[in-house]
């Protein structure tokens, strides 16, 4: 029933991914090379979910490392390297993967060219690996906060897509299932950029798994209807306090879970915590073009011309809205500060 | 500054509206005459807000009477009257017109057709003309709520095209505008049929109103960073205990305006009173189509083919989330209850 979709990888001298901002229309596979293709598949959301993006991210350092002059090899490597991070803000893991394999190259200064770069593909490939394990650890543990017969809802798309096989907000819905688990979904179209209706609705189809699609604004009715079980949202970035960044939304429908009493879950991998940010005030959010909201999809301009607006692309829910956080390691319960920084110090300290 | 929105009016032996469906991209007037034509506006909202559907409703009775056979004038009458009442349930404004326009008409029965038909005519202006002195007193006691240099959250349209001149939720800030008062406007576009965004920011631009344009999603956020000093909507029927059916999304931009501590100001007509729902429970919510989320307005399908959509288009928000109720009488605070039957009581039983 469930085709494993392959969102990202190694295509010859190319990073093969799908392109998201085609569908559910078209399946779409493109091969990147240069760095303009490369920086624009991230900023335009060809590839996207955090996760997702520092997979690319790392294959894109090999892919680049892979044409440079060996007289200009570091000096490019950091020029690319800061290029790719600027092509969106807010995702950590994107920052993350690029300086680990910076970091790798570096430390190998004065070896031969090619060693480097066989290191620099075995690193990509392992952050993939890893990727991998940690979806579908997230998956199992976020299965055990769940009961047959639940609903929840989704925001925004932290599936395969955004990830690599299972996904993470939405990996308990994929291994239930693969186990014949009766879960449901009620699936947020999530505005401007639709990547609930466009993928989440998709991946869930694709999986065979019963899900109905609301827009943004119906999770309140849904919610007071007793619809919804729980509300299983990703993350893009967290803070040592459990301030979870993600899609713009994900805060609102955090808000309505808790006036409703539902259990609100955010799942990630151990990599998108960021003890640097004490509290969610740290994360930077990023605002994107206006006409996302005003013309984007539309057959023609949906708001007046010249109208002013406001798009921002993330918020922060407070960590006192969260009921649990999910990570590889397992299910974390409030108060998240002392054991975000006891479970993930170390490894951060080490990197 | 302002111009004037005349959105429904006689014209002839037609009723004259601006298609709603067409803006902002087109301003189009529609010229309709039979009980199809008519029904069919309402029902795909070309009019649509519950007093401007009332004011309609009340014109299309005069209009569809005019031509009525006189050995079949009384069960013709009633046939559309039901037919109009049926094209959308939850707006208890257009029942009540109707059922106005009809009881006037059978109180008559004996008397010449022209005298009756005359009486209806009459009747119906006199129903558009209440609608104008209202709003303009709904928007008076709304204005006193506000302070210059606020900025207010609206969602859906409750501005002229939805009423008669200065509409309900909008009423405050066409008043201000006109009284050169600093009040500006963020606007949720209101998914699914983007009210918002096609009306709303649509009416505030062309009365020179600062407003800037979100999606609902992004309501949260923005009453997190304190760019909201109040939520202001209209409302399509409201109980007897407060409980107020609004456009989906209403209920939960008041969740979030209560967790944020931002008041919430419900402005409506006293002829959206319905006391004879004693609570919310009693009102019916109408559920549309489910393409209107999947595939209205795009240029093609946002989401897969065969989805499940669940589209209600209203929800309702309970009395304890209300800051104030704003009618043509002045302001209330809670409890509402007592008060609403007290002020509204008589006139319901007289009708």
């Amino acid at each position: 029933m469930r085709e494993p979709v392959q969102n990202v990888a190694l295509s010859g001298g190319a990073v093969r991914i799908i392109d998201q901002t085609r569908l559910p229309g078209e399946l779409v596979y493109l091969d990147l090379r240069t760095r303009e293709e490369l920086y624009e598949a991230i900023h335009s959301l060809r590839v996207r979910g955090a996760p997702a993006i520092g997979i690319f991210a790392a294959y894109a350092v090999y892919v680049l490392a892979a044409e440079y002059d060996p007289a200009d090899f570091f000096p490019a490597l950091d020029r690319d390297c800061d290029y790719l991070i600027s092509s969106r803000p807010t995702a950590v893991n994107l920052a993350r993967q690029v300086e680990r394999m910076r970091a790798l190259a570096h430390a190998m200064k004065g070896q031969p060219q090619e060693t480097i770069l066989s290191a620099l593909r075995a690193e990509a490939t392992a952050i993939h690996q890893e990727d991998i394990a940690m979806c579908r650890a997230i998956a199992e543990a976020g299965l055990g906060l769940l009961h047959p017969g639940d609903t929840v809802l989704t925001h925004c798309n932290a599936g395969p897509l955004a990830t690599s096989e299972y996904g993470t907000g939405l990996g308990p819905l994929m291994l239930a299932a693969e186990r014949g688990l009766d879960i449901k979904a009620y699936v947020d179209e999530t505005r401007p950029l639709l990547q609930g209706a466009r993928l989440t609705a998709w991946e869930l189809q694709n999986a065979g798994i019963d899900c109905t699609l609301i827009c943004d604004n119906m999770a309140a009715l849904a919610m007071q209807q007793g619809k919804i079980q729980a509300v299983l949202a990703g993350c893009d970035r967290m803070a040592a306090n459990g301030d979870a960044a993600n899609k713009i939304g994900t805060m609102g429908a955090a808000i309505l879970a808790k006036h409703f009493g539902v259990p609100v879950y955010i799942l990630l991998p151990s990599s998108t915590i960021d003890l640097s940010c004490a509290t969610g005030a740290d994360i930077p959010i990023e605002c994107r073009d206006g006409e996302e909201i005003r013309a984007k999809w539309y057959a023609q301009p949906m708001a007046p011309a010249g109208v002013k607006c406001w798009n921002p692309a993330f918020d922060v829910t407070d960590h006192t809205l969260i009921t649990a956080i999910v990570t590889e390691k397992g299910v974390l319960y409030p108060p998240y500060e002392g054991q975000l920084a006891a479970l993930f110090g170390n490894k951060e300290e080490t990197e």
